[in-house]
């Protein structure tokens, strides 16, 4: 049995790993940190799990919680995990974070976007970002993951297989996407107010997201050149669930544009194995609510012949794959487990 | 394995059976009947099941469906499992009707609040009111059992309890339900479009909600003599949930008006060792988030001394225990395996 | 030209108010106060006055004001304006309070049920409650007008005339109420995001809501008896309207209990003149959907031979005529104006 | 006073001009055309208009009713004004058609885009595309008005004065846009219900969408050559709104890119003096939600430097200036009345 740690845990993320591995045959939570409701029930916060999970927070004492875990998710503010991590703790336990601080590999990048000093950059190197299905692999001897932003997720995974085999002019790639409400987390602020998010849609972070960069190093890598790209997400009113619309560019191979088959055989290539993928059928789109509380990544694309360009969609749960599922997958991977244990949900409609 | 046939598998009930079973480890769907789908893949109109069920829509040739299946769940309008079933059937396998054909033990009260003739009077007696908290023992041999509805799960499941002990008068008994738009079912009508339901809420079957005698009828069970209630629901903005918050005078027991000790007596002498009803703590309320996607009866009160009534509230999520999960319960029940088999779920929040 | 004053203007009441008066032919805004957002525009916090209101939030200088002011709306928590007002302001100046401050008429039933000292109880015998419909004449002269609750109004203008004519017995009423989530302000509280009150349906206040005295209150004055009743309200995820569901018993009048055609009868007789009043038909129930942004008040009832009880239905906007319009209205009948000046809206569908 | 028939009055749009004309000082609604309701009460359908119109609806006889009234809007499906304008009717009446039928001046290009066979192209030339603040002068001449979708009035208003001026490349425009549901009408359809829109977000119509040859044709009159462009819309869970974010690179003037300055003197130069449109403060980007209820665009947009695009973003209420609203200002201007005349609504919020 794999003992976990969570800090965060009331926020909607950390309420989510508990969720999961309230469910997981191989692992138990052993620490509900929360600075903010020491004491009280964790229950009482996430009524969901009242008569499931009797215990109550503690704080995020890490010293502490790293003797008594096998593994810590971070579910907190950046920040927060670089300014705790340390080569005693990481001795002792594994840190899977699901803040942005050791996900970007260049850390004037980071202090760039995010505006804070980075408190342990010495660690960023040995970080393994863990999305899954591109970075197994490394994952699997990882001490530090960094998982991957719900906006990232999304919109790497769709346009991955193009870029990786040349299908589609890098330059030209444009990222809308659009996300439910959880993803601004549980904190108390008026512009997530129901009243002020229900009935509208708005973009924000137009040009300046922090999940830029994140996108454009994974992309690069993919690339084989350094890529920018435009992001813009938008705020709908749902729980839950991201969607993102990807605009590229095809490019000519062997002569011509790539066409329906080609791209088609190249998500296969790199997807054709993967459980928690879905590629979906010639004009079917994804939609978030065939995603909604599991792990699943949906994805769908159109050429449009007017214009030269293809269109690739994807969905996600923001909250499953998005952050707590992918940090559960990636807990499984580490711990060699089998990869889905835990996360064979079916997704929840209507 | 226990072979399970769906009548009625492409509306909302229909579907979370087959979700619920598609992770139940002892039972499997061999035959998803959607007269209007038929030869369609389920998942086309089911995504979320994309790639999880291959299967393709067939009739509802009950006589075949008896010859391959253990059990039928019939999650069709009223008067359709009446006007089907027969000893030839019956003799071959089991049934759950998720319609009212079989809820009410008097046909005149039937026909009088549905405004159909029943097809199979002869099979009233027999059926068994499948509320299982209430009558397991009952189920457990049953050939035939009536799925109880959605509003009358948990309206009576809140009031039961109490009316049975004798602490309130239930010729005071109203019970004021709200619920989700799934529970009105996948037709397309212009009532249920999402800008017609949305950022509205109203009552509808105000004095004449076909729910009301099968409420009555159990309760009065209860009671020991008949009972006459108001029941009204309401329809707001939201997928699934139904919470009822029920009125009652206190009675006179031992010479005071029980208190908040003696409700909470009652509901522990009934529901202690239920799993899937939880009593909530003093002064907690139960919310439908906390119970989505799971098969929990959230149960909270309130004594008001001003008045000397006691308001009851309860919550379900209308598609699981008011509908398919419940309706697994049963066949849980019926074939003898963990009641809880396949139900464990978290709910889903946010 | 009425100038106004109003404090709290960046809360949903007060903000309501500036978009009712900013039509409204006779009357104009001079002090948009907001402690909260003093020197930002006013329309940086409402969008939807961008180039329209031009003007920067103030402070809540009362004294300042009432020189500045013909009369001042505040729409604030309880507490303030019985704070503030004294004789010397309200010699210059009319006020009209969206508090509770005003509203009941013992000191002490104010203290117990919103726990704090009233700072000026020497006004709450002057202080009139602005039901216009039913106080519409002493609101006329009036000084000082308490503007009522949004589920009290609501309550009341759906019994009062069956109370008033004797047709129920006031011993059984029992009021149940849904409410849109902007009931709750514009405050930032984990409570009121998005997530938690979406896909969600709740009762809150249980027995100890504080609207309920002031229902009592106002009752009794139509009963001529003191009455005590049960008041339930509920949060549902939509952002206006309120809806309340009541029930009594039907008592005897000329030998038989009340019918439909006595209950008609009563209402027409209170409300056959009043503009913002609209007595559906027989079988047709009130939906806020179709009163929003708007202030009437749509009531329907239904009896129930069954039980011997009538059910009496309201919806209403609960920031027009829960408050704003309803403020407008009283501020219409203090100035000698026509009452629905700036109140003549149609309501927005869908 | 102007005597108007509604043909669809019971369709969203069709009752949003119910609504509108209500307030309107110069027009009045003679007609109230709705096949599937005749001999209904308008407001049987439509219960916010209880007690304010009393009229039944009528069927859709056009050459009766060019004889009641002075002009007509056809809120209709696809087709059916076309099948009923002759110049008999046209000599005797102004007909605003809130359907695609003379949208696009190619009729090929509108049966390829809507395979249907065109029944009146001989009015094609002569119908004006109403979008008021393009094309004013010759509205108000005009016999014939082809108003403008909702996603096309938003899609092209946006980004209008950035290609009148040269200062994108018109082959790199793509508009990715949002939609609330009534964009959908209000026919009965599985996929417009409650529960299959309500927390999700799904594209559709991707590469092909009707919108599409609309938008690229009115702005190829701006750009001076033929644009064609990719338009990919989403539905996204709310009543009313439309929000499009388009992209487009910048080129080179004067020897540099355009900048933020050089944006604004752009949308200045050609809105500065409109009534509707709201040029919103940099960073700043429109929100559905400030413009619900009203005739509103609100417009806003975002340099990026390191792409070399703008972005560029509107939002509109579809029912108002996306169809009601703007057809009621084009009957403003066609009848000489004040364009603003029963137009002035401060958008409703929350």
């Amino acid at each position: 049995m794999i003992k976990v740690g969570i800090i965060g845990a009331t926020g909607y993320a950390g309420a989510e790993i508990a969720r999961l591995l309230y469910s997981h045959p191989e692992a138990e939570v052993v620490w509900y940190g929360s600075r903010s409701y020491i004491d009280d029930r964790f229950a009482s916060q996430y009524g969901n799990l009242f008569k499931l999970i009797d215990a109550k927070c503690l704080d995020d004492n890490m010293d502490e919680l790293s003797r008594q875990a096998d593994v810590i998710f971070t579910a907190t503010p950046q920040g927060l995990c670089a300014s705790l991590v340390n080569e005693d703790i990481l001795s002792r336990v594994k840190i899977i974070d699901l803040s942005a601080d050791f996900r970007l590999k260049d850390v004037s990048v980071y202090e760039k976007w995010y505006k804070i000093e980075h408190k342990a950059p010495e660690y960023i190197k040995e970080a393994v970002y863990g999305l899954c299905e591109i970075n197994r692999d490394k994952v699997k001897s990882a001490r530090l993951v960094a998982n991957p932003g719900c906006y990232t997720t999304c919109s790497i995974l769709t346009a991955y297989p193009l870029i990786k085999e040349g299908l589609i002019d890098p330059d030209t790639l444009i990222v809308d996407a659009l996300s439910g409400v959880s993803g601004a987390g549980r904190g108390a602020k008026v512009a997530n107010l129901y009243c002020e998010v229900n009935e509208s849609a708005k973009p924000y972070g137009v040009a300046n997201h922090r999940h830029t960069p994140e996108i454009e190093e994974q992309l690069s890598y993919a690339a084989g050149k350094e890529m920018v790209i435009n992001f813009t997400p938008h705020l709908v009113p749902m729980n839950r669930g991201i969607l993102a619309t990807e605009y590229a560019s095809l490019v000519k191979k062997d002569g011509h544009l790539a066409d329906a088959s080609d791209i088609r055989k190249a998500y296969e290539k790199y997807y054709g194995g993967e459980k928690f993928i879905r590629l979906l059928d010639d004009n079917v789109y994804p939609e978030t609510r065939w995603v909604e509380g599991s792990n699943y990544v949906d994805i769908g694309f159109k050429i449009d012949e007017r214009t030269g360009r293809v269109i690739m969609m994807g969905a996600i749960d923001n909250l499953v794959k998005g952050a707590a599922g992918q940090a559960v997958q990636n807990m499984n991977i580490m711990f060699g487990l089998d990869e889905s244990m835990g996360l064979e949900i079916v997704p929840l409609f209507p």
